[in-house]
């Protein structure tokens, strides 16, 4: 199989597999596909870490990595990382903190030991966003992906100069034009199915809108609820040259999720999610839990702004995977989670996905060609 | 193009156009497809001289009726429709009547002169959903819908007795089944992106989900977010027979869509729609305006539940269209508004949807087997 995509970057399959397990993105890239590493969890020490790792398990395969810088929002001005996180601490309110303490007790979830507190703000911001692109881009990275919005100008530019690909993500035909301006070469077009951040506007809908704002120039991988050879034949025949993954990979044998998540994935169905601003302060598609439905209720002070929800309750999920009743344990996830329901190795979804997606095309072609 | 769809009905082409207007349903039966008319607005004998019209003008090509029957809900026996309406009247809040009253005294809509009001319950309830099947099956047509789950058992019997086909709107998979065991013929598989009475999942998964689960006996229709041929295309690819669409249909020169909602649908992008329960009390997507958000506002009274909401606004809402402001005007449509830009006539809409699919699908071709 050949489009645009897999010329450029020298890869079998039009597949782009987001994780934030390095395992998984290597499996990936050497089944053929593309594995692109989530650097949000990471300390930039970190990320060099999980980095050189991927340079000795990739045989030699390309793979990316996924950075979430904003344009910017309030009170995160560009500046020495570890003042901006106190400033922004300082802004949350007791109510809030209250509520989540509240929330656990009711729940039995422990407060957590000494080793793990205090890793509250990693990406979210330009301040934080910037070492760990500075890292990616000291390895042999094929692809620098930015989740919220296009990245800096600078960065692009930094990209591009190395010989780094740049994409972005997008949830509408207008953020899409707006990231091809400031010269990012693959927008990934992502419909309000997909897991962790998202709009309003359907897949179906959103490819077709996307792929005409952008023009015939520039390429486009189809986002949310890409789960079979089905959804990516389907993605294609909206006009896209490739599709962009992200949940099936929680559930691979690879997958580092935790397992009291990994059981509540596997059991969901596709109904069994909510778009909700209870993890970072936007509206990210998540399971819903007792969790969600907390910050829903009529207790809730109401999520705060990003990046301000994320610091508030990154230590709190991180307790609720370790102790109490397991109500609350949530994670980001598409409706997609719904055919979740197997555990296999990560190579074989991607051979899988592949001959489901022949099977498909063929289908279609008995289809139209009858007559 | 030959699908099981269109040999069971004899058409050219598996392009189901559901319309509340009989030219639409006439134009797009002539054309090839199979148009579909939504008996909702329409008394018994309305929808008697509806028919008429169509039997008249469809040139002997099939169409189809759709009605809207819950299998059932509070306070709605079977049973005396005036009786019943009467029953239900009495039960709408006086607190959500001056809620209504004051919104549109704020949007300056005034009242309905003596020949308008009255027409509050249709559709919606067993007791007045009955009188329309008796009339739809008095004519010649092909196929019976229900929107609202499985219609009772007897009615699809005494559909098929005719030799009439049963579809019935599903947007998830324990419903399309439930659906398949009392006898209908066609799941209609609906994602949330679909105008009109909507789930939360995505066509884009709410569709294989759907065929896996009904097994390969039962015909699948993709809709929600259908309007173009690579939807068209997408939608075969995840593994349907054919489509069925509605909003596109608002727009095309045959419509009688009132002037003021018109112009709002050709205005409107993707990104203008909600899922609202300020239509019948069940979510409904629909124009996002000032109605559905005076509604989702603090001094609302929140939605009754259906069949009351549509009994406490009818009159209101053909107010809206008649006088007033214009911010109130909303109507029920599907995020393909986005794409709805240009008024044309029904038969050029279809004739275009067929042109771009085998466009889409030469596309997926030439990606496919290059190597």
């Amino acid at each position: 199989m050949r489009t645009r995509v897999t010329e450029l970057f020298g890869i079998e399959y039009p597949i782009f597999a987001f994780s934030h397990c390095r395992d998984v993105v290597a499996a990936v890239s050497r089944a053929g596909g593309m594995g692109v590493l989530g650097a949000l969890y990471f300390t930039p020490e970190e990320l060099e870490l999980e980095l050189k790792w991927i340079d000795e398990h990739v045989g030699g395969k390309p793979y990316g990595v996924d950075v979430v810088m904003p344009a910017k929002y309030e009170g995160a001005d560009v500046g020495d990382a570890a003042e901006l996180v106190g400033r922004l601490q300082s802004m949350i309110p007791d109510r809030h903190r209250q509520f989540v303490e509240d929330l656990l007790a009711e729940h039995g979830v422990e407060p957590l030991g000494e080793e793990g507190a205090g890793k509250v703000l990693l990406g979210w911001t330009d301040a934080t966003g910037r070492p760990q692109v500075e890292v990616a881009l000291r390895h042999p990275i094929a692809l620098l992906a930015n989740a919220l919005g296009p990245p800096p100008a600078d960065v692009v530019e930094q990209a591009h100069r190395r010989g780094v690909k740049v994409a972005g993500l997008a949830s509408n035909a207008r953020h899409a034009r707006k990231q091809v301006e400031v010269g990012v070469d693959i927008i990934v077009a992502q419909g309000t199915e997909a897991g962790g951040h998202t709009g309003d506007v359907a897949t179906m809908v959103l490819i077709p809108e996307v792929v005409d704002a952008v023009g015939a120039d520039t390429i486009v991988l189809a986002a949310g609820g890409i789960g079979s050879g089905r959804q990516i034949a389907a993605g294609m025949a909206l006009g896209a040259d490739g599709v962009w993954t992200g949940s099936i990979w929680l559930t691979v044998d690879e997958a580092d999720t935790p397992e009291r998540q990994r059981a509540k994935l596997l059991a969901a169905t596709s109904r069994d999610t909510v778009r909700s601003r209870s993890w970072t302060g936007k509206p990210a598609r998540m399971l819903k839990t007792a969790w969600t439905e907390a910050w829903e209720s009529e207790k809730s002070p109401g999520p705060l702004p990003m990046p301000m929800q994320f610091m508030l309750i990154s230590d709190a999920l991180r307790r609720i995977n370790r102790s109490g009743d397991g109500e609350l344990a949530t994670f980001p996830v598409g409706q997609i989670v719904g055919s979740m329901n197997q555990v296999k190795p990560a190579a074989q979804v991607v051979y899988e996905l592949m001959e489901e997606y022949i099977e498909a095309v063929e289908r279609l072609n008995t289809l139209t060609s009858a007559d």
